[in-house]
């Protein structure tokens, strides 16, 4: 029951970082624009064909060193694309994953110019089915937001309210009540303060907080 | 960035439902004997290799038509596992779903000496790492359990209180409090009554609910 013919296997990423847009952290995304046919000269996702020694997780770190020379702060696999006409001439299965990486590493200028990030409300056309790809990366980590503290591995080891707030109304898309934000935060317990205040600010400089949570308990 | 090598490719499915098991319904899957090496006599889950011209989940539904001979009422891609040395000799990358039948269709039995439903507290020696695509099922159809209305997928249209229970305790394995899982269940406003009642009981027959949502947003 196993024998399977041989279809093409490729691993993609979706890498979410946070970066200025018009003075505000909105969420972008890296892309690796097409060399080659199909779709030449079009932006795609990091990606390609898994090599025979390593495991689907192993191909997805490969991509992202590629793309951002960055580890992620949270790599996951996301679904599996395998629709018939896809690849184009080829049966192409992809393999998706998606990664968070700390703002302060997205904003790390790539040495390649077929390599950019972009914000994830103002792609440009797509690759294959890319764009349902990045739909359904959005719509994960949206949904992973209200049930986890997956928004912490988009931030420093330590951070203020405000800054928690702008990540999650820049992967929301919309402005949230600080003071509700606060409260909100705070009853769930899922961060603590550090004892220290935010340094550069000369007027009621802000209090830090970390998660309580271990790095790899994030989610 | 999209030329991939050939490598196995299969879909595979784990099939749900509750079956009878010393008198209390109980979760359970159809599992089938492996023809040939490698793991020739071993049960497997029901698989194959995908086909040029279907999609993934069309191969899904083809493995349980084949299996069970039912159309499914939930399936929903699990994971794909790709681990360098899973398929033994040949790479193998298997697409995983996960599919419920309805208590009344699991009851069906198969004309197959090489099919079975087994519970799932007592699994035969799997092939491969069945055993562990297993474990990721349960535990999904476990977290699903607690947010969303799977359980009515398991239930014919029209059930009472009890029989709501009984799928949650036998997918959680545990006991549930009957007034309290009554109370929560009545507070989500994920069931309606009928007005009717159950038939062939005679003293206080048990009201009969249905779910409140179409069968296409259960999840």
């Amino acid at each position: 029951m196993t024998e399977a013919q041989p279809v093409a296997v490729a691993v993609s990423t979706v890498i979410f970082g946070l970066r200025e847009a018009d003075g505000e952290p909105a969420l972008h995304l890296p892309l690796v624009r097409r060399v080659r046919e199909p779709h030449l000269g079009r932006w795609a996702l990091p990606g390609g064909p898994l090599a025979p020694e390593e495991s689907l997780r192993e191909a997805a770190r490969r991509n992202l060193a590629a793309t951002t020379g960055l580890d992620p702060r949270h790599l996951e696999q996301l679904y599996t694309f395998g629709a018939v006409d896809r690849g184009g001439a080829e049966r192409l299965v992809s393999i998706v994953y998606w990664a968070l990486v700390r703002t302060d590493e997205a904003d790390r200028t790539l040495d390649d110019v077929n390599v950019a990030w972009f914000p994830v409300e103002a792609l440009p056309p797509l690759a294959f089915d890319h764009d349902e790809v990045v739909g359904w990366a959005v719509k994960r980590l949206k949904a992973k937001l209200e049930y986890t503290r997956i928004s912490h591995a988009l931030l420093p080891e330590e951070f203020t309210l405000a800054q928690l707030r702008e990540v999650h109304e820049a992967i929301l898309g919309r402005r949230l009540d600080p003071a509700n934000f606060r409260r909100r935060v705070e009853a769930t317990g899922t961060v603590t303060r550090t004892g220290g205040l935010q340094s550069g600010v000369r007027h009621r400089p802000p209090a830090l907080y970390r998660s309580t949570a271990r790095q790899e308990l994030l989610t």
